[in-house]
């Protein structure tokens, strides 16, 4: 059986420029990155307003468990899948992280023979975007204790000063800081810190902007802190917004690169998924609408928050309407949310299979809420049994939808030719009706609610005094129009990770709440929520050399 | 008068494949970064080898004062002016840091109508070589702390760790820090701190390997701090050198631009001139000699400094034999060196400039010491009178070398073709017998004593006893073969930065010596070095941004 990373060599990569071509994208359109990764110019994407969008799939999953759903994979097949059948589809991935690829995690550009290629490079350094996001955003907090330190004529309390910095790095040494220490010429000393550099605002930001005007003002609304009197002060207080945005300038541009079979796929953009929205860019995926007839792209986690998410916060705020959605679920994944043990998933167990489609059909009527027509895509591990595969398909024709086995795997494109027939069909059924699941003008306590009880199917949110009275803040401060970004564990519909299934009863107790008035969004943290890694006591980084060949070991 | 951005936009750029193509490298071995910069592959690099090399120049220049000199854009127009007269030549510059860009400084790709292009790219996030750099430094500060987090098994001393962290920004609020604060998970508090990017060892480190296993090799060598017993440890001892190595990969391969005449010109690595040496990389320098016939390439500062460590740690290690030497001088430097105040530069002043060619007369002689032949070039400014540079060249004769005036900011190549034939004509003599100016076997404290009083012409170097057991216990520990790396104001043959011209009877006090184990060399510091700037009250952050166009204005 040969690995994800020597499968990854053994492809044969065509040079970008052709792969562009695919969709129409003249090489005079593409800024080059090496043989097989480019930036596609804004000034070609400008040229494309006026052309009809194709149809956007959005591909979701079961809450995650640690046997594994398959969700980049899947959207990789299902590209894939589409493009063996004839269609003109191309896909739009999140850009991994560079920082927890040292600790324990492996890459994150697919699996088996549904990847993106060249890997290596995705997983590393790609075309610099999280390194220009790095650079904004520091460039920010130097400007801020820079004021501070030639007067505060904007008087920023340095107590409150909420703007941290990033580092694309796991470094637990870094999560709380003093700085500014050592005398006069260094400033006031204060407390601060770093998060990784996906946890950053702009981050979200660029992700959710639709051109560089757009990203500018965003930059320029970001809340770096308040006064005594509890004012905010923004980064256009700080003339910093022009500034950021020339280092985003080549960021904003979508990155396209190829699958396995050579089919194109964007990758731009990778915010997280707990205090940010977790998807591709807008900018991305507009643009791939405007080139393909069929579009694939992933959120974040399980439906519960990821797809919830993608349709209250990206497809709202930039007018995206999915034509459908596939829900990844495994049946190892289905027999944990059935109350079976990660070392006894070997075994046959329908039952516990049966069970645990409880979590997908809530994930089902949930995505369905929005309008949104929903298949199942079944992600086919060696040790699945038919009883099992069949009970899963039995349970979804219940449920009103189909339940599609997908190998792509082990096999490509060859092994999602069923669900990419049976995407086109929903699609082209016309059936979807999009819509959010609240207004932008209902309180936002309401908004938090409506998500706790209509996604999470709890009893209710629970936050005290404080929490209520900030959110009423905000509303007074024109903010009250927002989406709400759900900070929870992925693992569960509950804040308990360890609930699986389909729990009711719970309350959702929200601890704080978090204005990303760049981004746009509220956010809503309910547990603890990790925003700068650690590094494992073995780190791969141990393990991660160039072999004699030069090629990279170790890496994934 | 056009400014240096307008030239800069009005320029013509090639293909950068054209550009690669005089000097005969063919499309595949070139990595694109967009349509005008690219990376020569490292697998076309090793088929060079075997080939003669081409005539390096250095280009130095007289102690810097705030009148200006012009090093860069006289290596730049000495290139053009070079390939203007039939002749197959390149350039090879630093890379410009990018913090500095947001504070006062413009940028660094020369000026007038010699510059390197594309400016606002070269200065700004380039092809991503100081980002690497970062991580790559980063990736080590993380592991360390990460190592004593988890038990702490090498018996690192907490209070003993020398590896700060690094970040490419101005920001004087990291320069002292207590880092892991915030309980158990977070680690063990300690003392800590930022440089700037090109502060880092890994910079130095980049610019002097010669190839992927001498980087890996160097990078294992880093002390990273000591234990109890002061016994040091390195990076390799922490695992960490694989997995950097990987991470600088892309960033060890050539940066290939052009300028504005459209000539080849290498960017790659730009170290600090005080703590580092201060020139381009090894392997760029070295790649340009196989494909050129003529390189010109520059060091930091004037050259006290600069060409000593081109010549005693550039050369010296990488076994290069430089042909020739340009010693830049303006007619105001020379005045400002001769006494005059910044502001009366105006005025003619031939007694000044005479006075002042003291400093330049030093100059030649030390560059002669190592073996090279020397050429001064006058770059000329409008305001300076026929008397003055007359003056300057009859002072040149008498130091039995020759003066030419450059005219190539205003004139582009036309203004150096007699720098360019007078280059061409020391190097056809063949006059050069190029060795470094003291021995490697030579004890540390006289390789000290000797670039002070040959090159500095002090009557002494001053150390305490502190300074000179730490020598001691170096050589002890091997590293008594080691070069010296001066760190000492720029400004002045003394460690005075007032103390222009060419005093002697000065004493140098060594304040501090460091080891760069893994760049091998030891740092003396003799004053106060900064090694992370801050920003100005109001920095040019404040103006940069983009213009209706696209077009960044404010950042030069």
């Amino acid at each position: 059986m040969a690995s994800d990373i020597e499968i990854a060599r053994a492809a044969s990569m065509q040079p970008i420029n052709e792969v562009g071509e695919k969709l129409g994208i003249p090489p005079s359109a593409l800024e080059n990155y090496g043989k097989t990764k480019a930036k596609v110019r804004a000034d070609f994407i400008e040229t494309l307003k006026d052309r009809p969008d194709g149809k956007l799939i959005l591909v979701t999953a079961i809450n995650p468990t640690p046997a594994g759903e398959g969700k980049t994979t899947t959207t990789v097949g299902l590209g894939d899948g589409l493009n063996r059948i004839g269609k003109k589809a191309a896909i739009c991935l999140r850009e991994p992280s560079l920082g927890p690829c040292f600790g324990m995690k492996g890459g994150a550009a697919g699996g088996g023979h549904a990847q993106v290629v060249p890997m290596e490079d995705i997983n590393l350094h790609f075309t610099g975007d999280f390194h220009a996001i790095t650079s904004a955003h520091n460039l920010l907090s130097a400007l801020i204790d820079n004021h501070i330190y030639w007067g505060n004529e904007l008087e920023i309390d340095p107590r409150r000063v909420v703007w941290r910095r990033v580092m694309d790095m796991n470094d637990r040494a870094l999560r709380q800081i003093v700085c500014s220490l050592g005398g006069v010429a260094n400033g006031f000393p204060r407390e601060a810190g770093f998060d990784i550099t996906v946890a950053s605002e702009i981050m979200a930001i660029l992700c959710l902007a639709t051109d560089l005007d757009d990203l500018q003002r965003r930059l320029g609304d970001i809340i770096i802190g308040y006064r005594r009197d509890k004012t905010a002060v923004t980064a256009r207080d700080l003339n910093a917004d022009g500034a950021m945005t020339v280092l985003l300038k080549e960021a904003m541009q979508p990155n396209l690169v190829q699958t396995l079979e050579n089919n194109p796929a964007f990758i731009h953009g990778g915010p997280f998924a707990n205090i940010a929205h977790g998807c591709n860019s807008v900018i991305a995926t507009q643009t791939a609408l405007k080139l393909a007839d069929y579009v694939v792209t992933e959120a974040g986690f399980g439906a519960d928050l990821g797809a919830e998410k993608f349709f209250d916060i990206k497809c709202r705020k930039a007018g995206l309407e999915p034509s459908a959605a596939v829900i990844v679920a495994t049946i190892r994944a289905l027999k944990m949310n059935g109350g079976v043990k990660k070392d006894e998933l070997g075994a046959e167990n329908v039952a516990a299979v049966k069970q645990g489609c409880a979590n997908l059909g809530r994930h089902i009527d949930n995505v369905k809420q929005f309008g949104v027509p929903v298949v199942v895509a079944i992600n086919h591990f060696s040790g699945d049994t038919e009883a099992e595969i069949a009970a899963v398909k039995a349970y979804a024709t219940e449920h009103g939808v189909e339940a599609v086995l997908c190998r792509h795997w082990a096999d490509g494109s060859a092994g999602t030719e069923e669900l990419a027939r049976k995407v086109v069909q929903l699609v082209e059924n016309g059936g979807a009706q999009f819509g959010p699941l609240y207004s932008d003008d209902m309180p936002l306590f309401e908004k938090i609610q409506t998500i706790c009880r209509r996604i999470y199917r709890a009893d209710d949110a629970a936050a005290d005094k404080a929490v209520r009275d900030q959110l009423k803040k905000w509303t007074e401060d024109g903010f009250g129009n927002l989406p709400i970004c759900m900070a929870k564990t992925q693992y569960s519909f509950s804040t308990d990770p360890n609930l699986r299934g389909a729990p009711t009863g719970h309350i959702v107790p929200i601890r704080e709440v978090r204005l990303s008035a760049g981004a746009g969004f509220i956010v809503v943290i309910c547990g603890e929520i990790m925003t700068m890694p650690g590094l494992p006591r073995v780190p791969s980084a141990n393990h991660i050399r160039l072999d004699e060949a030069g090629l990279i070991e170790g890496l994934f």
